[in-house]
C-alpha cells in the first residue's frame, strides 16, 4: 500500500546517493570528443590537463565507468545542504484543479541559490587534492561563482571569478556575496588579460557575454603557477556531479512507490536537466522504464530548438576546445532584455547528443510567461524561484493543465533549481509591466550558423 | 545508545508540534497588562478588537491556557516550509576546536528569508476567517513585510506594508518581492497618514523609524472598513506561534536523546527568542530542568543590559497601548551606522519579566565582532547569515570558546534565525574595511529615560 506523500521528502544520510551515475556508460552513441582548436584532433589527457585538474580530466573523458564513488570530504560538504528536499507541490495542484501529480527537487536552500554547489565542491576538492593554489571561472548571473567561492573558501583555495560586466553592475550583492567568501571578482572584459585587452579594444564600451569571460578566466589560469581553471556547466565532468539531484529524487520516489512519467528541467548550459535526469534516462537508455524527459529553454536563447548540431568554440575567444552540440553560435548573445539566465550559445555534448538520438524533447517559453508562472508559483508554494527554474515551472504548469485537460493522473516532476533572491530587477521590471519578449529572427541566427567553424564534419 | 547524529535533523510530518505553548501559563509572575493609553487602565478585548483580529486579542490576553492548538490550514501552510532543520555545526565545531556541541535551529530556508513567516501566516489565518479584506503592518529591514506579504497572497487577503524610508530606499529589493507577492509597500513616514504628515512636518527630511512606522500602519487598519493591524514581534500572540521554533528544536534534540546545556537567541523585540526557549524556558519555570538561556543584543540598541523596566509606549506616534517592557524610550533610534538589525526600543513583555526574575541572561555584542563571526560561520558552515542571527552567533561562539578553556563538553543551541541575501550593503561595508561601532553613551539614554511616561507605577 502507498505510503502518505509528505509535503517534502527529506532523504535520511544513509539513503545519500555514494556514488555520482555516469550515463555515458550507457549510451549507445556516445558523445562526440572535444577537439584541440590548433589541430582539430580528438583532445587528449595531456591537452586538457593544464586547464582542468587531473581527476576532473579523467572524469570529462570517461565514457564507460557507470558509476563513479562520491569521495567522503564532498559527502561530508553535501551533508550541510543536501539531501535537497523533493517537494509535492499540493497547493500548486489544488490551484490549477489538475489531476496530475505535481513534485519538484528544490536545489534554492543552500547560500549559493542553486545546483552549482553540487560540481563547484567536487572541483574545489580535485583542485585541493592536486595541491593547486586556487582556480579561476567565470560567473554570469553569478550563481555559479558564489557556489564557487563557498567551495573553495571551504578548502581555502584562492578562487577568481571574472563577472560579465553588465552582471557585475547589476549584481552588485552576488558580488558581495562572493567577496565575503574571500573571492576575487572581476568585471569581464578586463584589463588584467590580453584576450580581455583585444575584445575591449574591438569592441570599445561592451558589457561583456559569457563566452568573453570564459576566454579571460581560462588565460588568467594557464598562466599562472598552481591555478586550473573550472565550469559551472556544459562540461562532462560537470554533469557528473549533478546527477547527485536525480539520484536523490529518484530514492525520494522510490522510497513512496511512485513512477514518474514526465522529468522536466530548464537548460542553459545543461547543468541542472542533465543532473537531474540522471537516473530516469539510465532506465532508458537501458530500456527498462519510459519516460518523456523535457528540456525546456527561453525563445530568446534557443540552442536545441533553432540551433545547429555542430562543432563550435565553447567560448567567444576561441581558445577552448571545439564541442559538438547544438550551438546557435559562439558569437550569439541573446538580446539585453533577457532577464532569465540561459543565455549560452551552446548545449551540453551529452545532452545534444541525447537530443539528437531523440531521448530528450525540448521546448521553448517566452519570457513573460516564464514571469507569469513564476509568480503564481511563488504565491502558492511559498517560494520565490529564480528566472531560469521558472521556465521549467511554466513547462510543469502546461503539462499539468494538459492533463487536468485528458484527466489522466499523470506524475510530473521537474527541477526547481534556485531562488530568484538576487534578480530582483527583472521581477522589478516584471511588476512595472516593463517586461517584453525577445525572440531572435531567423536573419539573425543565419548570421551566427554562418560563422561555424568549419571542423570536425 | 545514542545515534549517531546526522547533519541536520528534521521531525517527521506527524511529529511536528500541533500546539503553540502560551508559557504564560506556567509564569508565577504574569507579564504586567497593556494599559489604555487614554486611561491608563489595563486595556479589554474591546480596546484591542479595533486594532487586532478578535482571536488574536484572545491570544494576546490570555495567560493562562498552556496549549493552544495550530489550526490545519496553518499546519498546512508550514507544511510547506518547515519542520526547519536542526542543524549540528560539525565544520564550525572543528573549526573552532572546541568540545562543545553546537547545534543551530535554521529558519532562514524560506522566501521570507526568516522566522517572521511562522506567525505571519497565523495572524493572517485569524483575519481571513474573520472575513477581513486586509491587513496592514510596518516593516524595518523587509523580512516582517516580506513574511506578511507570502501569508496575505497565500489567503487572499490585501496587504499594505508601511516600509521604514531608509530601508525602502537601501532595500529595493526586499520591495520588490513585497510587490512580487502583491503587496502594497508604502515608505514611511509618508503623506497618506494623519500621523505620517505630522512628523513630516515636525522632522522634513526624516528617514524614519520602526515606531513612527508602527503608528502609520495602526492609523491606516483603523481608518479604513475591514482592514486591521498585525505586528511581526514584540506582542504575546507573536511569541506563542514562535514557539513552533523552540517546540521543533526540542522535539529534534529529544529524538536523539540529547539535552541542551544553553540556548542562545538574538533579541530585538523578542519573537526569535521568545519562540526558540519556550520549551526550554517551560521546564525551567515548572523546575523540571534548568538550562541558561541567553539573550544576545546589539551594544547600539541594548534594551535588556542598558534599558529601564517601565511603562512605554509601543510606538513613536504614542497610539499604542503602553506595554510594560525594558525599553530605551520610544523616541530612541540607534544610529543609523548600526546594519545589523534588532533595532526597536522596547522589548517583548514575556520576556522583560523573564529577565526581570532572573530566568534569562542578556548579553551586547558589537557590529564588528558580529560580522567576523557571521563571516567565520559562513566559510565554514555554507550558510550566509543575516546581521541579526549573527548576534546569536557570536554569542554561540564565546561560549564554544569558553568551553574550550574549560574542557566542558557542554551542548549550545542557537537560533539561526534567518539568511542575509538582502543585507549585502552591510557585507559589503564590512568587506571594505568600512564599518565602525556605535554605543549609544549614558548621556544619551538618560535623556530618553526621561521622557519615559509616567504611567503605571
Amino acid at each position: 500500500m502507498a505510503k502518505q506523500i509528505p509535503y517534502k521528502i527529506y532523504l535520511e544520510e544513509d539513503e545519500m546517493p555514494k556514488a555520482w551515475y555516469n550515463y555515458r556508460a550507457d549510451m549507445k552513441n556516445k558523445p562526440a570528443p572535444l577537439l584541440n582548436p590548433a589541430t582539430g584532433a580528438p583532445v587528449t589527457h595531456d591537452d586538457l590537463a593544464h586547464v582542468f585538474c587531473d581527476e576532473l580530466v579523467d572524469q570529462e573523458l570517461d565514457n564507460t565507468t557507470p558509476y563513479i564513488p562520491i569521495p567522503d570530504e564532498i559527502r561530508k560538504f553535501y551533508n550541510m545542504y543536501r539531501p535537497s528536499p523533493l517537494v509535492r507541490a499540493y497547493c500548486l495542484e489544488e490551484k490549477l484543479q489538475t489531476p496530475a501529480k505535481i513534485y519538484y527537487k528544490f536545489e534554492g536552500n543552500n547560500t549559493s541559490g542553486s545546483h552549482k554547489l553540487n560540481s563547484a565542491i567536487a572541483q574545489a576538492y580535485y583542485a585541493k587534492k592536486q595541491g593547486l593554489k586556487g582556480v579561476t571561472t567565470e560567473t554570469g548571473a553569478g550563481q555559479w561563482g558564489t557556489a564557487l567561492s563557498m567551495a573553495c573558501a571551504y578548502f581555502g583555495l584562492d578562487c577568481h571569478v571574472f563577472m560579465v560586466k553588465c552582471s557585475y553592475e547589476q549584481k552588485p550583492f552576488r558580488r558581495e556575496v562572493m567577496r565575503t567568501y574571500g573571492a576575487e571578482v572581476t568585471p569581464s572584459p578586463s584589463d588584467t588579460t590580453e584576450i580581455g585587452r583585444k575584445i575591449l579594444a574591438e569592441h570599445p564600451g561592451t558589457t561583456g557575454s559569457l563566452g568573453c569571460a570564459i576566454s579571460e578566466a581560462v588565460e588568467a589560469a594557464t598562466s599562472r603557477e598552481g591555478y586550473r581553471y573550472v565550469l559551472g556547466s556544459v562540461l562532462n565532468q560537470v554533469l557528473l556531479h549533478q546527477t547527485i539531484i536525480g539520484l536523490e529524487a529518484k530514492a525520494a520516489l522510490d522510497k513512496y512507490g511512485v513512477k514518474a512519467d514526465v522529468v522536466i528541467g530548464c537548460a542553459g548550459g545543461g547543468s541542472n536537466l542533465g543532473g537531474l535526469i540522471a537516473p530516469f534516462i539510465g532506465e532508458k537508455l537501458r530500456g527498462e522504464n519510459d519516460y518523456r524527459i523535457i528540456a525546456v529553454e527561453p525563445a530568446s536563447c534557443p540552442s536545441f530548438t533553432r540551433g545547429t548540431f555542430a562543432y563550435d568554440f565553447c567560448d567567444t575567444g576561441k581558445v577552448c576546445p571545439l564541442s559538438k552540440m547544438y550551438t546557435l553560435g559562439c558569437d550569439f548573445i541573446p538580446s539585453p532584455n533577457h532577464a532569465g539566465g540561459l543565455r549560452y550559445h551552446g548545449m551540453s555534448p551529452i545532452l545534444s547528443q541525447l537530443y539528437h538520438d531523440g531521448y530528450i524533447e525540448a521546448t521553448t517559453v517566452k519570457q513573460t510567461e516564464v514571469f507569469d508562472a513564476a509568480v503564481k508559483f511563488a504565491r502558492v508554494e511559498g517560494i520565490l524561484p529564480a528566472p531560469e527554474s521558472s521556465h521549467a515551472i511554466k513547462a510543469a504548469i502546461d503539462e499539468a493543465l494538459r492533463c487536468k485537460e485528458t484527466g489522466k493522473e499523470e506524475t510530473i516532476v521537474f527541477g526547481l533549481t534556485g531562488t530568484g533572491y538576487f534578480d530582483m530587477y527583472a521581477y522589478q521590471a516584471y511588476n512595472d509591466n516593463q517586461m517584453s519578449d525577445y525572440i531572435p529572427t531567423d536573419e539573425e541566427l543565419a548570421k551566427y550558423r554562418e560563422q561555424l567553424p568549419k571542423i570536425g564534419g
